[in-house]
């Protein structure tokens, strides 16, 4: 098993093939692509990854792919997102049985669930499962905030080895990290435009969707930020603001979600790195206007 | 396969064993108890049925069972829910083959969707599996409200059969009500403490979780209705408000869910007619004064 | 003083000459035209007076003149609305001087103020001014919604002689109705569109803005539903919903408000009650096609 | 008139009497305190200064009061909060009479106000009055974000003059900072806890709350940013963070702003800079063991 070390650990898009199978060969490439960038980690079945698209099937095998082509490089991180315990524990199962070196789990949701409820949710799977938990605080997705106290709490009776910060709150992630051990708990960002700030406070890794497109981007700001470095991690992360953009081009069409995830697949496809745009159902595809404004975006950023 | 005819359709709670595995006589009881007190149809696998927390293979079984004993007396609705439409269509696959009579599906979830794609969704379901599809609108667990404009004109295209309304948004069920034909489109309301407001303002059915303890007060109440007998609909509904406070007994030492779920199970033990009130993790189970609160509600409301 | 009595109290428009002040001879005329048509009571200076575009001297001037056409035919209430305790006090010293008959405030806003402050502010008023104290529920304007325990409590110790709810909250509508003695404590929607369902419950007296285009109707629903005729009452409540549709004339273009208060306007002026559709800054006015399809509808509706 | 040239700018607390006049030399020995650690500018009537509670003439006398000490030594800046337009032209005129260098106006709020009515807004303010408009954007008071298309449009025709940006989203803050000029546009943040954030960010100033309790720490913090110093900005943050957690005393007996504007003042009270550390109704004062609570938080600070 590989450890946690931090750094940058992009949420691995999910290839799809025109019937909407994996495209395995398509995701192998993608690996290969961030593993030669540099990257610190890898992050499986994501919310960039479209888990929550993803029938169980196609969810295992994407970790299985990933997990085969990092070979022990990086560590590999599963998602393992389902609405509540039961069903989150049949994930977690799985997901060392393929490989993965830590899971991350979000706060249950669609049951309404109260943060008196949490921690029982997250020991339950720590309990269940002997790979590394971290917890995954996405509120626009779930619902709810994990509150500070419940993250400390389970930092410090060991079940939980991190937390993965999508909820845009900087203060309640400052707030994690001054009360946490962070040679044992570590803390990621999943900001791709305050991945310095994130940085800046101390966070050990970040999650960036649009590493996919451009992970050497991100391991620069790393670096920099890792050095002390603070204008340099400044504007590399300004440029990576303006590169972000992108995800704004189906925007009054469709929802931000289906834009974005649109947009990273269609700029991988231009990269030639998978062979198919496709996202799941239902998202609405972006149409040609939007794919040459892509593709004008990584030309702007000397990725094409 | 048995029609949808409006009328009570209570969400059927899971019964459990102690090892949270599906309690099959229990739940077989329980489905002969709402029989027989004259309930119009069966939902299984709602939010009331703990569907969040339910593994796959044993929200089927749950199916199975009622469908099982309900034999086609009445029509038998499957909550098929799931995060979106790949995942969903599993559920969907899998219900009609155990012998659903209708399916229930919430618009997607966890994955940001604009209301543009909802009607992909949807389509995408009644689509795959031929079954009357209603559209379940949940805000509280979804976190977005189906838009009257979707459900009107997916009810006018034939996607949807009906709806089935937990969003409390009384304003927004008269508005599709008076523009659907109500001779092929059915909506439920699921409330079970405005049930009278939802059938004075023309809909079909309602689908009261309490329905479980007490489905003979909702077949009362939906019969004084049909009779347009305001008054004493009015005087049941009263009387049902009454007895939906116990949902309340946990409040302050857990959420709100797990007291109503724990409530209702707790009422079906004492009533014998379910072996066991053990909820789903990770919900806190109630204690003994809690338990006590519930029983003396029963009692209360000459129900134990 | 004229005593509160329920019935149908519309929250009077408050007519601007093209320069934005008062215009004194429309909202005579528009006094008028409510009482003719049988109102029970006038509320001013509340959310669709524009209350909250109206300098204090305004106001006052708006509620003097309505004050002075009433006359003691029918109460006026005067809302009192500002940000919190001490700036509301001042509206409610120069409203009983002015000859308000009733007080309607809601809870504090711009300052984030908690339930557990809610009782200190109605009671610092109710102290201050002599006069019966109404407790306006509008979180959509306030940001949060007066708890059921907070209205029942200061109820039953005097401090409020009712409720005005545009909270939607119908619920917490039949709880506070249940809670209270009917004889002495108030209860008033403010929905237009469900206007029968609150009398359904028991609320005394509905505050629609739309009934100072057609009080009639309103008078007409109130009639039909304190006979017990809930058929005429619903028949009325669905022409009326439907005229209620000329509040999106501006969609798509301004707000909700700004359209709906526009509309308001744009109809007393085509129905020859007040001079002028001017509304406050910085709402957006309505332009020709939109003022046409105001007028369309009130000719459909038959007022014109 | 002073010019802005970002810094330091403490929304002022606002000290009152038992009786709940404005509290003069208290005042007066509040706003020479402030300017004797260096402060760069004032806020009078901000959220801090209890704006929302307070009066129109004690506003003004509170203005007129910090206008008088500073002497143009620093810019004052007023805070003219009020609903929508109308009422706050009057702030506004007032303001100006009274000595105020600059402007800070919220968006509308009570009335529910579109986006695309903003800019009608801030232009009418700032056509009236010839001063320097700041816009305040503090969602959580109004219950709407200012969209940073919004803000840049007014920027680039010149109607603001800057943003105080109270809204926690730096991601937002960002795109205005790198969508403005910086030399005639400047950015505060009104963050108490990542103001080092905001400076990292390019902020021109900063507006912390508990600025009023030690303005040195965040004068020190300024300048370190200044020289690029992020260590000891960092370190200097951190210090005041603790010393932050002051606002917490009263969690659970009221309301999060009664117990962090109870505590500052009780704070100054401590400090011998305030005679009387009495709140605003409806807010809850502080008890004997809140209020010791603050002075060991003091104490440990190195302030007492």
């Amino acid at each position: 098993m590989t450890q946690l070390h931090g750094g940058v650990v992009p949420p691995v898009c999910t290839p799809l093939t025109s019937q909407r199978d994996l495209d395995v060969p398509s995701l192998e490439r993608l690996t290969a692509h961030l593993l030669d960038a540099g990257v610190h980690g890898l992050f499986v079945t994501g919310s960039t990854g479209e888990v929550a698209y993803l029938p169980d099937q196609l969810r295992q095998r994407a970790l299985e792919v990933v997990a085969g082509v990092a070979a022990g490089q990086v560590p590999v991180l599963a998602g393992i997102i389902d609405t509540t315990t039961p069903r989150v524990l049949e994930h977690a199962r799985a997901a060392k049985a393929l490989g993965a070196d830590a899971l991350v789990a979000t706060a249950p949701f669609y049951a309404p669930t109260h943060p008196s409820e949490f921690p029982g949710h997250f020991r339950a799977i720590r309990a269940a499962v002997d790979l590394p938990l971290l917890a995954y605080d996405i509120p626009a997705s779930v619902g709810s905030k994990l509150p500070v106290e419940v993250v400390v709490e389970l930092a410090e009776d060991g079940t939980l080895a991190g937390l993965k910060d999508s909820s845009g709150d900087l203060d309640g992630l400052r707030a994690v990290l001054e009360r946490t051990d962070r040679a044992v708990f570590h803390c990621y960002s999943g900001s791709e435009t305050l991945a310095d700030l994130g940085l800046f406070l101390g966070a050990h890794g970040l999650v960036p969707g649009i590493g996919n497109l451009d992970p050497h981007g991100y391991v620069r700001l790393y670096h920099a930020a890792t050095r002390g470095d603070w204008d340099a991690a400044r504007a590399e992360q300004l440029r990576l603001r303006k590169l972000f953009q992108l995800i704004h081009v189906g925007d009054g069409r469709m929802g931000r979600y289906s834009s974005a995830i649109g947009a990273f697949k269609e700029g991988l496809a231009a990269l030639g790195v998978i062979a198919n745009p496709v996202t799941s159902e239902p998202m609405i595809p972006l149409d040609d206007t939007e794919r040459a404004a892509v593709r004008a975006h990584l030309a702007e950023a000397g990725l094409l």
